[in-house]
């Protein structure tokens, strides 16, 4: 499978199979993350696993609110996305161009654990949307801040046709 | 080459070949980017290519500073990514929940286009640094930010080792 036909089978999968996730899998998924890149080689996180069930059903309870995320109470894994500090040279960055670097780091990092876990058949879905106070607790995190979970399993819904804004909405050349 | 390999290959390229980039090419690498995820499916970016020869060396002037970036002088294609307008229930979730949504959103766009880039043998490198006032300007940008650049261009250094943290260190199992 090359990149764009990766790019096209990665999608928020809400649906999945009952059948538990193998920590083998996770650790590729993981591995992936563990190299993406970041401002200053800063890796500003943390993921944490969690695949115990009475634990993952309690996150994904935390998920589920306002009609939002409803599916994530059925999960095998969830992992929680903790934003670390960042390195002084980034954090220095991050102050003088007012820009939030490990935001942008985070994401690039989780969309190496979901292509990745795409290729191995995996289903993903990030959502921002879940009460961190309530995560926080129950996996012990402090006050760092949880900026997305990433549910993962095996697919059970079909593959959607992608809508997107055409390419000549979301680029240009030589001038906006 | 799979995911892993892929992954592997996709560095901060910094020494770049003269030979300028087919637009072609940068199409792919913006197909890329354009089905990356989003929340709400917002899609808040938009991606300015730079390949005007005289543009592109303006660009990168305005990226090299204090001894940081100074190979962007050099390269043949910047694209500079402007951080647009998240959708409405994107702008609530933000709100609500106190997480700027968009930077997530835009880092893994980027990173779609840097890991299509790298596919097609070409080298990237996301820039955070830069004289963003400048860049705005030369491009007509208005008010809105531009979080990052990319470098784009035919890599003339070796691939490097990457230097990370180790698997344990970025990641656990069921508990902070």
């Amino acid at each position: 499978m090359d990149f764009s036909e990766l790019v096209q089978k990665r999608q928020s999968d809400r649906k999945y199979e009952r059948r538990p996730v193998d920590r083998d899998l996770v650790v590729r998924c993981l591995e992936a993350a563990r190299l993406a890149p970041s401002a200053c080689n800063s890796q500003p996180w943390k993921f944490v696993v969690v695949d115990d069930p009475d634990l993952v059903k309690q996150i994904g309870e935390a998920a589920a609110s306002l009609g939002m995320n409803g599916f994530a109470r059925e999960v095998p894994v969830i992992v929680a996305v903790v934003l670390e500090k960042m390195n002084l040279t980034a954090r220095i960055g991050s102050v003088i161009k007012d820009k939030e670097y490990s935001l942008l780091d985070v994401g690039i990092a989780v969309e190496h654990f979901c292509l990745q876990a795409a290729e191995l058949g995996l289903g993903t879905c990030i959502m921002g949307w879940f009460d961190e106070k309530k995560v926080k607790k129950l996996l012990g995190i402090g006050s760092k801040r949880v900026p997305l979970l990433v549910s993962l399993g095996y697919p059970a819904g079909e593959t959607r046709r992608k809508a997107r804004k055409a390419l000549d909405e979301m680029s240009c050349w030589n001038k906006y």
